[in-house]
C-alpha cells in the first residue's frame, strides 16, 4: 500500500514561491535543501501527512529547468512511500512499466527515489520514495 | 493548517486508467462517481491519508476535456482540506489570490469546493474543500 508522500511543484523564483505557498497553506516552510545531484534547491511544506515541495532549479541543464521551459511552473511529479523500493520497482517493470532509472538514486528528504516515465503513467511523472534509515 | 486530501489526475479513458493506477498503486479504485454539474466522472483511490481521484470528461466543453486537448492526460489539481471553505476563500482574496468561483460549489466525494486560479498560484490549480455534514 502506497502512501501520498508528497507533491513536487516546479518554480522559478523560490524566494518568492515559498511566500506564495505559505500564504495559500498558512504554514512556512520548514526545511530547505539542495540536492547538487540532481541541480535543484528544494523546499518543504507539511500538509497534513503529507508534504509540498517546491523545487527550483540551479542549473540550466536541471531537469526542473527544463520542465518549466517546455510546461511552464507548475506540478511537477507526484510521489508514493514504499516499504521496499529494489521490490517495488521490480514489480513496476515486471508489469511493463518503464523507469527513469535503473537503480534507486538519493533524492531530498533523506530519501532512495525512482520515477516512473510519464508516457506510461497517463502523462503524470511518478515518484517511489524510501526512507533512509540511518 | 491544511491537509493534502488528494490530488486530481485527468485521463482519457477511465477504465484503461483505473487499470493503470491500480498495477502502478497496488490497491483498486474504491468509488467511482459522477458530477454531471462539472461533466466529469471521478474515480478514487486510497494513498494513506490522501487520495488519487482520475477524471474523465463525460462532454467536450468540460474543463477537463479542455485541459486534455490543451496540455495533454496528467496531474489537473492539488486539493487541500479545509475546515472552514467560506473563510479560508474570504482569507485567500484578501491576499489577493484570485479565485475560479465566487460561492463554494458542490465536488465530488460529499464535498464542497473552490479552486484559487492558477495564474496566482505558480501555475497550480489549488482546490479547496471542506467536507460537507449531513
Amino acid at each position: 500500500m502506497y502512501k501520498l508522500e508528497h507533491i513536487g511543484i516546479a518554480v522559478k523564483d523560490m524566494e518568492a514561491s515559498n511566500e506564495l505557498f505559505a500564504r495559500i497553506l498558512g504554514v512556512a516552510p520548514y526545511k530547505q535543501e539542495e540536492v547538487a545531484s540532481e541541480g535543484v534547491t528544494t523546499s518543504f511544506f507539511r500538509t497534513g501527512d503529507s508534504k509540498v515541495e517546491l523545487l527550483e532549479a540551479t542549473r540550466a541543464d536541471s531537469a526542473i529547468a527544463k520542465y518549466i521551459e517546455k510546461r511552464g511552473e507548475g506540478m511537477h511529479h507526484v510521489a508514493f512511500e514504499v516499504e521496499d523500493i529494489h521490490a517495488e520497482m521490480e514489480r513496476l517493470r515486471s508489469a511493463g512499466f518503464r523507469l527513469l532509472n535503473e537503480e534507486p538514486k538519493r533524492g531530498a528528504d533523506n530519501k532512495l527515489v525512482c520515477f516512473v516515465h510519464p508516457k506510461t503513467a497517463n502523462g503524470v511523472l511518478v515518484e517511489l520514495c524510501q526512507s533512509i534509515r540511518d
